[in-house]
């Protein structure tokens, strides 16, 4: 594994990363679940819930909250750029949330991390150069691993603190990091895709946040357009693009967008996930100019791919199929009628 | 309009149903939002919570639990059967619950009851007579009427407080109730099915709660034996079937149950209610012996029907579409292998 760090200028350099040895390069220290003295509430941004429990209130989702019971506080911290908190939740495993909005839910959280990686790289054949921003806990690394054709796997994360939370929580997340084919980079997304060299990726997978904190740029159009030139012909994108049932006015921009940047296919597709806000997320899916791809029609579902690779120590997929691939691109009246408007 | 209520020996008697001129004949007296005289909590088992908000406890989803905020109270009583209550939501219009479970938000609601009623009615040519089973609030019934073929509607509410909650504070439904067509029966839904002419209905709709409480009867196969005697040859009932998140031991139950009682086809169907727990609800369509349907490829599709009807008074289909309704058949992975072992 390499690990790298990049500066907003797009140049990379080789970082000193030695934190399992315990000198940690935290840039706030480091925190965790027993640094209670900083004064910060136990529950994040949750300003008044039931003792005990992990409360989702965002002014992203005004008048509704996801409630969880915690049965372990594992860590709390404020890096540079966002609050990170893990627990162990009572029903749904290890939950991590990012300034108070959960991200992953280990038992629940599978159909967002599933659908995230094989919708695009189902829909081409032989991808071998794949790109992740953002996912630094390691989840989407483990779906885009289960190809044998990938060579060469770059994961940037902006945030050193969720990848430490990777590897002191989910090691089996976290020695994936250390697969030859991965390429670990600790550094800012969107700065790295500038500067990528141009036409080099198959695949670009955007496993972001909500578009308020450290992800908004990636929301925006300077971004798919850079993804765009990092793309080879016919390569494709997929990024995290909300709910139906609460942001369609940002789906409508994130479509608006990809139209006017990428020049092959341009697809709204989503999902359901138990604990999300509204229980479902979507996802864009665009190809460059080139071959063309359909993304409804799977080229190279991971399913039907020889089982000894399926049921390998990855375990089986459990969401993901042939057939969950094609209708997540069937939408209903509503938000079909304002996504082809 | 008909007002019948039935004795549970499955006589029916005419009931002098005269709330609307003030003589109530709630048996509990017709609790409103102003008794707060008889010392229930204002927010039904909600036993702790953020203050002004509901929040949706039970122990059929422990460990989490969803949230709203609560804009008005509009109506809270206890029932001979349960915990009744309306209140006006910040996000998602007036909202529903039953014994503190979410049963429907007008602005969220609508995936349920739109699928409840096309998954079946979509499924069979030129439907006639339709019972449904609970509903007394007035959405599956408004859905029914959408099909100008149907003759006949027979609606059976076990809770009478429900009725009047839909007769106060949701107008444009409870003038359904008047419609020629429609025949409202207060009283036990299963008594009501068993007492039924055989072969009389084309299709049953169960728009139930969950199995505990009330609708406890409707998820067992004493109840299911008595909706296959009710239906004609190759007809169809379709039954609120819970979360393939939270239940699947008591999805697997109604399958198995469902396999042995209906000699036609047996599927379970799911879709998206951004605010009932884990984000999804499932149906069990179901068809006797007879003239074959085939429900994942649907005959009758109301979005294919006449637009003058489809744009009528109630409004277009805000969720349903002939595409969705194929894909509501889908399942992901985890979910097909246990409900077709």
């Amino acid at each position: 594994m390499e690990v790298i760090s990049t500066q907003t200028n797009g140049s990379a350099i080789i970082m000193n990363y030695s934190h399992h040895n315990g000198n940690s390069d935290h840039r706030n220290g480091g925190a965790t679940a027993h640094d209670h003295d900083n004064g910060r509430k136990l529950l994040g941004n949750s300003n008044s819930i039931k003792p005990g429990w992990f409360s989702e209130f965002s002014a992203l989702w005004p008048g509704e909250a996801f409630s969880l019971k915690i049965e372990n506080l594992l860590f709390q911290g404020k890096s540079d750029y966002q609050d990170v908190m893990l627990f162990e939740s009572a029903t749904y495993g290890k939950v991590l949330t990012l300034d108070g909005a959960i991200q992953h839910t280990e038992n629940g959280g599978f159909p967002y991390t599933e659908m995230i990686v094989h919708l695009p790289l189902g829909s081409i054949p032989k991808p071998k150069k794949v790109l992740i921003i953002g996912g630094g806990i390691g989840f989407t690394l483990f779906e885009v691993l289960r190809y044998p054709t990938v060579e060469k796997i770059d994961i940037v994360e902006i945030d050193d603190v969720v990848v430490d939370v990777s590897r002191k929580f989910f090691p089996y997340l976290a020695a994936n990091f250390n697969d030859p084919r991965v390429t670990l980079v600790l550094g800012d997304g969107a700065a790295f895709v500038k500067a990528a060299q141009a036409g080099y990726y198959d695949a670009i997978i955007v496993d972001s946040s909500d578009p308020i904190g450290p992800a908004k740029d990636l929301f925006e159009r300077p971004f798919f357009e850079a993804v765009a030139k990092a793309l080879r012909p016919g390569g494709v994108v997929c990024t995290q693009a909300e709910s139906i049932w609460l942001h369609m006015h940002i789906i409508k921009q994130i479509i608006a967008n990809c139209r006017q940047v990428f020049k092959g296919s341009v697809n709204y597709a989503w999902t359901t996930v138990p604990t999300y806000p509204t229980g479902v997320i979507g996802y864009m899916l665009c190809s460059t100019e080139g071959p063309e791809v359909d993304f409804k029609n799977p080229v190279n579902a991971i399913d039907k791919l020889d089982e000894t690779h399926v049921n390998s120590k990855l375990g089986p997929l459990k969401f993901y199929n042939t057939d969950i691939h094609k209708s997540a691109f069937i939408l209903p009246s509503f938000a079909k009628n304002l996504t082809e408007s």
